[in-house]
């Protein structure tokens, strides 16, 4: 083992402080080295008790801080682009959690700046892509042993939604995953999408169509059906079945312990994405750390950031308008040779 | 036990002489006392061994034969009409196959005759109402202890079509399973439909699109969406997740029994309808013979067999037209209050 | 279909009112034509609305009855054996509860009876035989796929005992369906049996040694082990597990509909073996009434019986000394060829 | 973070290089900085780009060595006790791998040792307590909402064993594991060991006893019983059973990714313990790092290291002499007060 690896986490809030967190105690090969965040009171707490860390009130100055040579951005959303294109300026690798950006005009310019310095720095947080699950079920689908995939189902369900929650952000902010998910797992970029909502669960909050089913085309003439109900009540549950030419294939429905009381078995199921996803989150941020540490760039690309952000946009678009909206990509540069590398 | 019911059968194919194979060995408290079918022969060997049968080559003349307290219609679509409208004439109660009549057109008058009659006399075929994890799904739903159900996702998978199999088929007579089965699950007329075709599997005959995602929305504003994947060739697979405002229910995963070989665990998937469904055909028959002897009529009415007919024609359309196709029904008679009963 | 077989149904209690109602509305090609019992207001009761029924209040004399062409025995246990014998003097068909015969002694006279006769007319009501998947897993190894069979885990767990049960009765009542099944399903003898019995459940009655662990050894190298918890309070449960040289099966943990509530996964499970079994029984009156009409005997024999006896015996002894006892057979006859047959 | 824990590797083998590659790139908060082996070619292999490690033929002068703050033995059993006993004199905190000392007598050296130091310095490596499914059962025996736990259904299959193993092995290597395992979810000592052999699989190498069934009795009246079949052929299969008053919970049956093909749905059965406890290995190691740089030892003890040999050697015994044999233990040192701590 080398030095560890110098890392700066830009935002403290519940994420930033779980990956701060995550650097220290779980991760080896790395330590956190410098915090931002507007709060330093809240950035203070987060690295109570860690060695030689600074803290900072802007995210620029953590980048410039003393030892830092890789970023992690855990900020919010709007605050992603200025802080990709700073550490793209520095020449440091990057983590950056989802939404890349969350419009995809601005997420295009990120494309084009990685672009343009003509190799890669950056590596989205699709932590999905890490799941021991969908890893296996991605193992499959490439093994052509099923045949072409012809449709996804896939579930995609909450307990209940934060109160700032709107009908909007069923699609880019929960089925983001399913649309970063579905490109990945086949190998396609998404071509159109439609949303239908039923009648909404009398336990949604007022207002907001919930649940919804939203429905993908692919350039590979695939579809795929996200049901996404954020209302739910009663689990955290993310499940996706893959129907081939020749057999089908489903994740999601993991069986843990099997508990027999009174005229029923029963098994848990989680009621918090932490719970389900823990792994995959250590892995993920594991998987950056290595790659960075050999000077290598892997994992999901700001391109997969920029497709994701363009679907998730004509998907908002879907659900307002009732019918169907075509998605239109830019040219995707060379450096992004593949939609699902 | 008293007399045996004296049941006229028409139609000796395939489905007729499994149906009187049904009546003279499995179901208790009927008998098989007349049999018609243009092929005289067929209709010969399918009562071999029987005593005290009559063959006719006219479906009428059964009727008209001796001992005949009943009618079983299980010749082709296009001669139900005629027979249903044949046994309403004599008061004949009938268990008629389904489809009750393919045209909607057709199956509303077969509607408006026995209205006519202001009593029920007829029993639609839609066995799925006798398949015990069917039925366990609705008496979950009914109980209301999982709020009102908002979704279902469906899955009707066969092995292979046959060679005349067209795309409009795999809607009006695969997917008309499941058309029945959510209006019944629901108590909820279906008002409109959608039908996407991904690019076909390479599986599927020349020209045939296969599989379709049908989607059907409700009057009670619920979203009903089946994969129906006719040369899907890994099994017979009909599977239904019923999505509610507190909990949600499957069945058709039925395990049975778990077999572990070198690296894997597997369990037999039926290859064939009749090896899923054997029993609620047994208890189709059996309970339309109890309630005959009894002089009642339960289970499927004609409405719900019209209902069906003018589903799937709108399905048609909506595969031909690629979009969204309204569902026109019309008024109810008050013979038939209710959708679910 | 000629004319019904004629049956006498002896003992009209719990057990024999269900056959008698099983014979009238279920099983086709019979009919009950006498009734015994020592209660003949009970049994008056059970042939209510049936037609043309005689009731005795002797056993013989409903074997001599007009019409009886064969013999259901559903009396008590002790019954059994003069009825056997009565059945055999008149050459006629037998379907006999279990246990054949209570005590080993008894039920080898009747095994001499039948075989000084030189035909089978017994069919003895292990009516595991005739379950579903006990028959899918006795075929998989019968077909040798996945080897010798070197043990079986077995568990039998009832919801609460009847008041009157002994710690004796867990085994010579419960587990005697295991030590049928487990003759069947390897086609070998038990050779010994050891009983060990855990602190008493709570729950059980003060005295009753319950839940017990019961092993048997074969004569083919094979162990058995069984749990038997009759107070077990959560569910009536029979699984099976067999392992072989090559693989293992399982079954017993049907999954039928998944239901998913806050924060679990849940499944049925049954509170009564009439729930489990109840196809089971109906398939094997169904086919003891068309093998009778053919003039075959099928299904386990009065060796079956008898051997079950005997084991259960040694089963008792076993757990009244605390140490293993072996199993000694009389031998077989010829007649009754192969203990698997 | 502070600094890293210096950790000196006794062995180098496969298990010790495992570790090696763990404490570098799995733990964080830990280092290792010296490595013992005999085989000193062997132990540099294993540290082929670490830094500022020194290797060592002695165990002794690896635990002299500068920087090293505790020891993990991942050497040959009959050299642990010499490890252990230098590790408590020079007061280092210790993970020791199963078999703790493989004799009893040695093991209570152990154990009397660290009792005059009075305090804990040891953890043993019985991984399966940091399994993420194992933790579940625990805790849910220890709710108490089962009632008491009556009986444990274990299965510990292996693929095939290696070339030296013995009938005896199945019993103090393999089966070891449930012993900890099930003393600790019972909090409960194991009192007595009774061993059947059914013939032994044609799979199995000549005069290897394989499978084999070992009961178990408990201080606190339950029974444990054990299938153990390590030339399975079929997978790498660890399940639990708990049968309380109230309830059962099963673990192992673990569901991942269901696979449907041609007429059967399947799933994967790991063919190795590395890859179905990879986890769990992890886990232990991360928590013991974590405790020591607290100061604190946590985890099993030399006292569960201890009674498992002395289970173990009784259930050799039991194996040879075919009957059951009562397990001796000596006084529990006040300082391991509680068997489940």
């Amino acid at each position: 083992m080398g030095d560890l690896l110098g890392v700066a986490v830009l935002g403290a809030g519940h994420m930033g402080a779980d990956h701060i967190r995550r650097v220290d105690q779980v991760v080896s090969g790395a330590r956190v080295v410098a915090v931002a965040d507007p709060d330093t009171d809240r950035a203070k707490e987060a690295v109570a008790g860690l060695d030689a860390v600074t803290v900072h009130e802007d995210a620029v100055a953590a980048l410039d801080a003393a030892g830092v040579e890789a970023v992690l951005i855990a900020s919010p959303g709007p605050a992603h682009e200025e802080a990709l294109l700073a550490a793209f300026a520095r020449g440091l690798p990057v983590l950056c959690e989802k939404p890349m950006v969350p419009d995809s005009t601005g997420a295009l310019r990120v494309v084009e700046a990685e672009a343009r310095l003509g190799r890669r720095l950056a590596q989205i947080g699709f932590m999905r892509r890490y799941d021991a699950e969908y890893q296996r079920l991605k193992s499959l689908l490439d093994s052509g042993q099923l045949g072409r995939p012809l449709m996804l189902h896939c579930t995609h369900r909450n307990v209940s939604s934060p109160p700032y929650f709107t009908s909007a952000m069923l699609i880019d902010s929960s089925v983001s995953h399913e649309i970063d998910a579905a490109r990945w797992l086949l190998g396609q970029e998404l071509t159109a999408v439609t949303v239908l909502s039923p009648r909404s669960s009398a336990n949604a909050p007022e207002g907001l169509l919930d649940p919804q089913l939203v429905l993908f085309e692919t350039d590979g003439g695939a579809l795929v059906d996200v049901e996404v109900f954020v209302n739910c009540g009663f689990g955290y549950q993310v499940r996706c079945e893959a129907v081939c030419e020749s057999g089908s294939a489903r994740i999601g429905d993991d069986h843990t312990m099997v508990v027999t009381t009174r005229g029923s078995t029963h098994e848990d199921v989680p009621l918090d994405y932490l719970v389900r996803f823990a792994d995959a989150y250590d892995r993920e941020v594991q998987s950056w750390v290595d790659a960075t540490r050999q000077g290598l760039v892997t994992g999901p690309s700001v391109w997969d950031g920029y497709a994701s952000s363009a679907v998730a946009e004509a998907g908002v678009r879907a659900l307002d308008s009732g019918g169907r909206v075509a998605v239109e990509l830019a040219p995707r540069p060379d450096l992004y040779g593949n939609v699902s590398r």
